[in-house]
């Protein structure tokens, strides 16, 4: 029975990634009941936070206890009602992630798709609402599983012109990538912890306005056996088919009522709580253009190797860079070497692209300097020992001048 | 934007209890990527763990990133199919929960209902049974609402014999309370990280037999995106409710074929892992003695003082102490009192036994000598500063007497 340590790892894919380390000691702290003052105000502290995070004035701002998709479930499913119709634009498998939760809360799923590595043109997709007159567009920001971009603001401005929910997933891009909940008119947004926040998988920050919170009004029941006289009942048929996931009970337990619901991960809400204080300490620009010096000197660096990006385009997420598998080369037994002997992991693909192409990482804490350094340096050194052809010792000294000529500082 | 410092808390509610330290320090490990080959080993061995701490050999053995209920909403939704019979026993809130969960999976929901308080004979749950004939019986083993445990081994036995599921909630009693999976013919199970296993709320450890994962049979949809020719696809009108729950997808992520879910909660299985190395040391059978001990010590001790036990009866949960509110006496001045003069936290209840009674646990981390004294000589000195009338200076004393003569080291 012996005690985990775990190794050191420079992580550098699309999540999860390393943790702050202000973040990993707050999760040591002892355990506080979830209704001591101390915690009740801690709860309301991070809620103001997530609004930072997101850049909105929403009252509704909270994490579901769960990993980034519980929180795009719990979205779906307190917003949608069976036989409602749903637009999703399709770029990746993260979208078809959307369908797949959409279609089990009981939606008519339409999609649209573009072939993997591209983006829509917004008016694609708003002409596309326009013709089936969906009840909500729900879309991914960053699609890691293809290393792309999809612009939002468009769509959410059509969105709100008629009277359709702008739903989006920026798991991957939150706290990394521009992100402007109310100018772009984003009604609902997930956000991921194990990406760009630096924290540890398991909790998903939650926004959503006064029109999403609308679409859920009569829906809401309160518990029997903490039900008081005083509770109106919803519709019991229109009843939001999840428990764990019904926004309007969260609601209860986020507001000064405390309505009893689950139990509030302590120790995950010490996590978030001190990487919001990170991002906020940084500020959310600052944090931004920081993703985009390391993304140009790791972009740099693969370029200066040889090798070829897969995303190099304008819709190009700047948190994942995607780089074809050179021909021959031997995917599993690169990305092993630079885990066993440099302790550095990249991530293969998903469908399509596994085996054709690598992605990298460079989210929150560990988008740092020293680890585009030693993932550069290691991908190198293993592509070298497997006889691959790429130019030697030319990719760091590329990111050096990056990082000389940049006035960011890392 | 003040850093997060918690007060040390002596936390003698029914949950979340204290942390054990070595799982609150588990917690400040580096992340390690989830297809890590450490990491996978890691999920491997809890779930060998989590067998023991159901007592079963199961096959399928781990947790679900979300809180206690968030697993029991996982059994429930991955096991009914809309319109199936289910037979719940309720005898306080949580027996409740189980109905609202089972209903938002679209059951047909039957109950029986014993007065708060009390718990069942086991014929009264087979003659409903009988007459029914339900697909599953759910039922919770522990009842901390009102501080009642329910024998669990008729019922399961008639379950086995008659082709229907037994479905377990023992949140409150697995860590502590004896439980013996196989031996009792519980089907499914969920327990609890936040009581008597002495971890952070936050994932729900799980198991299931070969029974249950039979009636899952044919539901199972690989994701678009990641599903490949080889899938056989399942019904897509009996598709499971939930992506979050579905245990045949999620039994994909947790097989040697790690096909990607969500991403597992990696502080939090730190967490997990290092509480079931905890109680693994111990033995269970030494944990369900040692939580009987300070039972036995906080109860004479209440009763020393001069207060009425609730549940104090055979169906008393070892685990949880509830206390008649001597009349005139201010249920929420006297836990006000206790917390922020003496920094320990005891419960109210809920619906009708709001304001009857207080709720005192003993569970896990928490269930240890100091801590009885503790919760013992605070609720004295408070009851006597808001002018009750109890026994003074009684009640610790007797608790010492218990350890004095018990061999069971705390």
């Amino acid at each position: 029975m012996s005690r985990f340590i775990p190794p050191r790892r420079t992580i550098m894919t699309p999540g999860p990634v390393e943790a702050d380390p202000r973040v990993l000691q707050a999760m040591s702290s002892p355990i506080v009941g979830q209704f001591d003052p101390v915690f009740t105000t801690l709860m309301n502290d991070t809620m103001e936070r997530i609004r930072y995070l997101f850049q909105t004035d929403n009252h509704w701002a909270y994490p579901i206890d769960g990993t980034s998709r519980s929180g795009m479930e719990a979205v779906l499913v307190s917003l949608i009602e069976p036989g409602d119709r749903v637009l999703i634009p399709v770029f990746g498998r993260f979208g078809y992630l959307l369908t797949e939760i959409s279609e089990r809360c009981g939606a008519e799923v339409h999609t649209i798709e573009k072939p993997w590595g591209t983006v829509f043109d917004a008016a694609e997709v708003t002409e596309k609402a326009a013709e089936i007159q969906p009840k909500l567009i729900a879309c991914v920001h960053g699609e890691t599983s293809t290393g792309c971009l999809q612009p939002l603001d468009t769509i959410g401005r059509f969105a709100r012109e008629h009277g359709m929910l702008f739903v989006v997933d920026a798991v991957a891009t939150i706290g990394g990538v521009e992100f402007r909940m109310d100018d772009w008119c984003v009604d609902a947004v997930v956000g991921g912890t194990q990406k760009c926040v630096s924290g540890p998988s398991g909790t998903a920050p939650i926004s959503y306005n006064d029109r999403a919170e609308a679409a859920m009004q009569g829906r809401k029941q309160v518990e029997k056996g903490i039900r008081t006289d005083a509770d109106a009942e919803g519709d019991v048929t229109r009843r939001i088919r999840s428990n764990y996931f019904d926004l309007t009970q969260l609601q209860d337990y986020w507001s000064p009522r405390r309505l009893n619901h689950h139990t509030e991960a302590t120790s995950m809400l010490y996590a978030l709580y001190e990487a919001l204080r990170v991002i906020q300490e940084e500020t959310v620009e600052f944090r931004w253009e920081r993703h985009r010096l390391h993304e140009k000197a790791l972009c740099e660096g693969i370029r200066a190797m040889g090798l070829e990006l897969y995303n190099d385009h304008d819709a190009k997420l700047p948190v994942v860079h995607c780089i074809r598998i050179p021909e021959g080369v031997d995917d599993a037994a690169v990305r092993e070497t630079m885990l066993t002997q440099f302790g550095v992991e990249i991530a293969s693909s998903f469908g399509p692209l596994q085996g054709v192409i690598w992605r990298i990482g460079s989210m929150g804490y560990s988008a740092r300097r020293e680890n585009v350094y030693h993932v550069l340096f290691a991908l190198e050194a293993a592509l070298v020992s497997q006889g691959a052809s790429v130019v030697r010792g030319e990719a760091v000294q590329q990111a050096m001048k990056v990082y000389e000529r940049s006035p960011v500082v890392s």
